[in-house]
C-alpha cells in the first residue's frame, strides 16, 4: 500500500511554560504534523504522543522519500486501524526532543548560548501542558482521543488525569503507571555511561565539537535488550556465529547479537542527542500519578472521566502485562469505561510498533467505534 | 556460628597448558585453599568452583580478619550444608582471575611485559584442565564431588564431561547448558563499556597508571541488574527516593535504587581487573557442551556417569530453572541419577549465594547421603 505524503510543521510560543521543577521554559517551538481533515464541529481530533526514540512524524511519508514512513505508518493512514478519512490525526514531538522542537541543541534565549544540560528538565505532565497549548492555537477543544505506547501511553493517561474535560477517549499501549526499580535501573545505567563519556563534557559537548558516542552507544544496546524479549532474541539471534568458527577474542565480534547490538548503538549514537537521552528517561522515571495520592492509583484516576482502550502484550518484560492491569483495576474500581487487550505476541516491548492483526485488528474496532458514535453525533 | 580460620596456598605449574584456543600457556600459578583433612583412602575431596566475581576463598576466615568470611560461607564449613568434618573440601582461583591465579595484570614469561589484554582467552574447558592438574599435584585420582553455582555451575557439569571417571557427584546451582541470546547481550554491552573507555587503552592500561573504572562501573551495574529479582528490587527500592524532594536533575540520584547501583559500580572499580571481566563473560559465552553435538544436550551428556543434583530459583532470570530443566531432561534421558530442587524463593540469581533453609537442607541431605556412601565403602 502506498503511503500519503505528509508536511511537517511548526508553531512558535513566546509566553512562558511553567514546569513542574519550577523553572520554565519561553520562545520554543514544538514540530508537528497533521492527516486528514478536522470536521466542522473540531470534534475528531486524535492525538498521538510519541515514546523516547520518535517524533511527530508518525504516519505517511516526505515527499521524494519514499523510505521516510512515520514510526506508526502501520498503524495510522488512510483506511487503517487509526483512519485518517475520519480523524484528524496530530503527531507531535515533545519539548527536549531532538527532532525538531525545542531541545538541549538550541539556544537559551535567556543566554545566548547553547541550552546543553542547562536545558530543563520536562516531566510527561510539562509535555501534556505543551501538547494543550498547541490544540489552544489549533482551536481544537476537546479530543476525540489521545493515543500512546510505552512513554506515549503515559502522555495518554496523564491526559485524562490533567486535562479530563478534553479528551473523550484514551488508547494506552503497552505502557504501565510509573516505572518500577529495575526499569529506573536500566535507565540510570544508560545515564551513567552517557554523562560518565569523556565527551559529555558536563553535557556542554556542543561547543567542544564532539559527541559522546561511547555513552549513546551503551545506552540503546541497554534499551534494545530491554525491547526484545527473551523468546525473540533467541529465535532471531540464539547463539548463531558471525563467522564459521569462534576467533577466541574478547573484543572480536562472535555471535550475531553482538553485531546486531553494536549496529543498532552505532546507528542510535550517530542521530540521537545525549542531553535528550537524559530528559526523557528522566521524564520516565518521574512519571507517577499515583504517587500524589500516597501510591494509590484508584484515588489517582478517580479524576479520569475519559473512555479507555488498554493494550499490553505478553511477552513484554519492559512494561509487563501486571502493569495494565493494575491501570485497568484502578479505573474499573472507578467504574469507568475500559476495553482491555492483552496480546499474545512474541516479540516483547517493540510488539507495540508490530503488525499483528489481533493488536490492529482491537485498535480498528475501538476507533471504528469512536467514529460511528462522532458521525451520529446531532 | 565463629568460622574456622583458614590459609590461602599457591601451586606453580611450568609445563604448559594447552588451550582450547590453540594457544597454551606456561608458568602459571594456581592460589587455592582446603578445608578440612583428605581421608586414607583419599576419596572424600570435593572441588568448589567459583562463578564471576569469586575465588578460591570459598569459605572460613583469615587470621586477624573477622569479616574476611569466603563467599559460600554459610554453605561450607563444620557442620555445614557441605561439611568439612567430613570432606576434603578445595577452593581455587581459575586461569585468568585477579585474586590470586595468573592472570592479565601479571608478567608474561615470553615477552617479559603485564599480559594485559594478551592474556590467552580461557573456556570454563580450560580452566578445568587446570583444576585437573591441582588434583593431580594433591593427590587426588577422583573427587566424591564437585559443586559450582552460576558459572561454577558450568565447570561441574564439564567436569562430568572431560574427566568423567574422576568424579562420582556433581551439584550444578543456579546454572544453565549454555548462555541464551540475552545473556550474551548483557554481557557484551558491558564489555563493550570496558573496552571503549578511554582508559582501557586496549587492555594495556596498567603500564598508563590507570583504570577503566568507567566501564568496571557500568559493568557492574547491568550484572547487577541481572542477578536481581524484579521482586527484591521493589521490595528492596521500589521507588523510594534517596532525599524527601525530588532536584528534578539528570545526573544527581533522585532514587534509591541509582544510589545503591553506582555504589555497586564503584565498589567494584576499585577491586576487579578490567581484563578478568571480559575473559571471564567471554568464558560464559563460550560454554555450550551441546555444541559438539548439533546442539543435542542429551547426546552431549551420554558421556557423564556422574550422579547429580541440580538446583535452580524460581525468580532467577538470569538462569531460570527452565535452564536447569533442560540439563535434567537430558540427563533423565540417558539415565542418569539426578536429584532436581526448584527453590521458590524472591532473590533471583543472587539466591544461590544466600541463606535458604530449603536450599540449604536440600544440598546437606545430597551431601550426607554421599558421606554415608564413603564412610561404609569398604
Amino acid at each position: 500500500m502506498m503511503s500519503f505524503e505528509v508536511v511537517p510543521q511548526s508553531m512558535h510560543f513566546e509566553a512562558p511554560l511553567p514546569l513542574r521543577s519550577g523553572a520554565s521554559i519561553r520562545d520554543y517551538s514544538l514540530a508537528y504534523e497533521t492527516y486528514g481533515t478536522l470536521n466542522a464541529d473540531r470534534s475528531n481530533a486524535v492525538l498521538v504522543c510519541h515514546a523516547l526514540n520518535a517524533s511527530h512524524h508518525v504516519a505517511g511519508v516526505y515527499a521524494g522519500q519514499p523510505k521516510s514512513e512515520g514510526w506508526w505508518d502501520n498503524m495510522i493512514g488512510p483506511g487503517k486501524s487509526l483512519d485518517t478519512d475520519r480523524f484528524f490525526v496530530i503527531g507531535i514531538n515533545n519539548l527536549g526532543s531532538c527532532f525538531g522542537s525545542t531541545g538541549p541543541m538550541h539556544t537559551n534565549p535567556d543566554t545566548g548560548r547553547v541550552y546543553g544540560a542547562d536545558f530543563p528538565v520536562v516531566t510527561v505532565e510539562d509535555w501534556v501542558d505543551a501538547q494543550a497549548r498547541l490544540l489552544d492555537a489549533l482551536g481544537i477543544d476537546t479530543l476525540a482521543a489521545v493515543m500512546g505506547g510505552s512513554l506515549g501511553g503515559m502522555q495518554a493517561l496523564s491526559w485524562t488525569l490533567q486535562y479530563p474535560e478534553r479528551v473523550r477517549h484514551a488508547a494506552v499501549i503497552a505502557s504501565a503507571p510509573n516505572l518500577n526499580a529495575e526499569n529506573i535501573a536500566f535507565n540510570e545505567v544508560a545515564r551513567r555511561a552517557i554523562v560518565t563519556d569523556p565527551d559529555f563534557h558536563g553535557g556542554h559537548f556542543y561547543e567542544h565539537g564532539v559527541v559522546p558516542k561511547r555513552g549513546l552507544r551503551i545506552a540503546r544496546m541497554i534499551g534494545h535488550i530491554t525491547y526484545l524479549s527473551d523468546d525473540v532474541m533467541n529465535q532471531k539471534f540464539g547463539r548463531q556465529l558471525k563467522a564459521d568458527d569462534l576467533r577466541y577474542s574478547t573484543q572480536d565480534i562472535e555471535f550475531q547479537i553482538e553485531s546486531y547490538l553494536r549496529y543498532q548503538g552505532d546507528k542510535f549514537s550517530e542521530y540521537f542527542d545525549a542531553n535528550t537521552y537524559l530528559l526523557i528517561t528522566r521524564a520516565l522515571d518521574y512519571f507517577d500519578p499515583a504517587g500524589a495520592h500516597a501510591g494509590d492509583l484508584r484515588a489517582a484516576f478517580a479524576r479520569a472521566t475519559a473512555k479507555f482502550l488498554l493494550v499490553s502484550f505478553t511477552t513484554d518484560w519492559r512494561f509487563s502485562p501486571a502493569r495494565s492491569r493494575e491501570i485497568v483495576k484502578a479505573l474499573l474500581d472507578n467504574r469507568r469505561s475500559v476495553s482491555y487487550a492483552e496480546i499474545d505476541a512474541p516479540h516483547g516491548h517493540d510488539a507495540f510498533l508490530l503488525d499483528d492483526v489481533r493488536y490492529l485488528g482491537v485498535v480498528r474496532s475501538w476507533f471504528e467505534r469512536i467514529a460511528v458514535d462522532l458521525e451520529a453525533a446531532p
